[in-house]
């Protein structure tokens, strides 16, 4: 698809189940052992999706990659937040991604493109790809980066900064003052102006869509060898905790689903298999686990 | 004391730290192997608490029973929701429990009893208990219910009714469907029009504070050597992952804690040790869980 043709709902549609069958293709052959079932659903309102888990992989412990496309009568929240005053439909659609690995080498990665439009005209695209590894190891972070940037490059030279800025701040943990994870980039209301900005928007979506295989795929197989023992599990499973407590207290998606009727299961193919709580765990000064904390803060300038 | 004497919040703070002690004692005592711990800590804003946390006990694996006395200025929405259009002190005091047991033959039991009070001259006592057993017995519900009906009945002929409709409201999962457990009592907003009816409603609060220990250590005694195998183990940690949900998702004394820069440690000890989840589990038909879903609904009649 280039930036010359005609951009509607049903190829931005389209990209994103072919998205979601190409992404799932890459990831069970990185993995080598785990296989996605699908659930298709359907929503009373109108539309539905296909929900494809794994559990079990060789590398995946366990994990969703999501597709939806829903519409129907846009609620009251909707129309407010849009400045609306009559009834009007929506339409939404995206692929949504958690993959949680058994080995706490490997990173959590989370991955979202979305597009929504009103039949009022208003339309705007979001998405994002983020990493939060166990263990921040500082080369990885930077080859992360480096690869978002130059996906954000591609587009526009203010992207990377600005939808760096945002994940740091969407990502964060206000009850514990730690990031999630190392960030990446965030984006959401992005409004094409006309068709071809439209066009152009949508091309910098396929692209971020489009490179979270090659950078997932590059920590399963750099990664999953790597050596660890019942410490870095331990640690693992905690942060773990983490992770549900951001999806769970502070994830505006998560929220709005689970306050508006959505398909629970859906939306928590982002908890992991399993998690632990310590009451006041501290690590050791000094450990790989202190510094850790300590790269898990807003504005570091991994690049 | 006697519901003729003269009650206010010193006297209310005494027998709260008091329960706290005695009911640390009776689990102790009653576990056999595992011992508290207490953090003191101090609110920046005014006032404190003790968090007494236990961990890998011979019958708890882990739970916590703080106390807090804390004070200040009200916040704006405290403000709002008593109609209050000029700055006012607020003091808050209260026992909060949240007990884990390694076994999954015994509840996961919590209980709260707290007394607020505004410099305006408003004040209210509110609190409960509930019981999440990971399998439902009947018998055990009704032994627990009725306990908790005869303490009502000492003080209100409709006290029970009315606070255990309120529990099931109020121990719900929404995106579930489901109830937490077996509900219990909860009641809130109970306003003293006078200082006779103070006492007595302070009296009521006491009752249920001192249930607190015999409820549990009777599950705890009758419970801890039923045998169990790794499928209760493994419904256990589902059940736990739902403890987690509610909590995070809907319990709004935890929500408020989290978004208002409460103390997380203190905030966050009803967290599991451990919770697992699995995409879209459903137990067997004519199973032992599949049972146990079926009564985890609103408006059973327990007694």
């Amino acid at each position: 698809m280039t930036s010359e043709q005609f951009i509607n709902k049903d190829s931005i549609t389209s990209f994103f189940t072919d998205l979601q069958d190409r992404i799932c293709q890459a990831l069970t052959e990185a993995d080598g052992a785990g296989q996605f079932r699908e659930d298709s659903w359907q929503r009373p309102g109108g539309g539905g999706g296909r929900s494809r888990t794994i559990a079990e992989g060789a590398v995946i412990e366990k994990g969703g990659v999501g597709f939806s496309a829903v519409y129907g009568e846009a609620t009251q929240a909707t129309l407010r937040t849009l400045n609306l005053s009559t009834p009007a439909d929506f339409y939404a659609t995206g692929v949504s991604i958690v993959l949680h690995p058994h080995s706490p080498m490997v990173p959590i990665i989370h991955m979202n493109v979305r597009y929504f439009e009103m039949s009022t005209g208003q339309s705007w695209f979001g998405g994002g790809i983020d990493l939060t590894p166990h263990y921040v190891v500082e080369e990885d972070a930077q080859w992360f980066h480096a690869y978002l940037k130059n996906v954000c490059d591609r587009h526009d030279a203010s992207y990377y900064a600005t939808f760096k800025t945002w994940a740091d701040d969407y990502f964060f943990i206000p009850h514990r003052q730690e990031t999630r994870g190392i960030g990446g980039i965030f984006f959401d209301y992005l409004k094409p102006s006309d068709d071809t900005h439209k066009a152009k928007l949508f091309s910098f979506v396929q692209d971020v869509g489009n490179a979270f295989a090659p950078i997932y795929t590059h920590f399963m197989h750099k990664n999953r060898d790597l050596p660890f023992g019942e410490p870095e599990k331990q640690w693992q499973l905690l942060r773990r905790g983490r992770y549900v407590e951001f999806n769970l207290v502070w994830d505006r998606g998560t929220k709005f689903g689970l306050e508006t009727n959505g398909r629970t299961e859906s939306i928590l193919m982002s908890m992991p298999p399993q998690a632990n709580w310590t009451y006041d765990f501290r690590p050791e000064p000094g450990s790989c686990e202190e510094h850790t904390l300590g790269l898990l803060q807003k504005g570091i300038d991994w690049v």
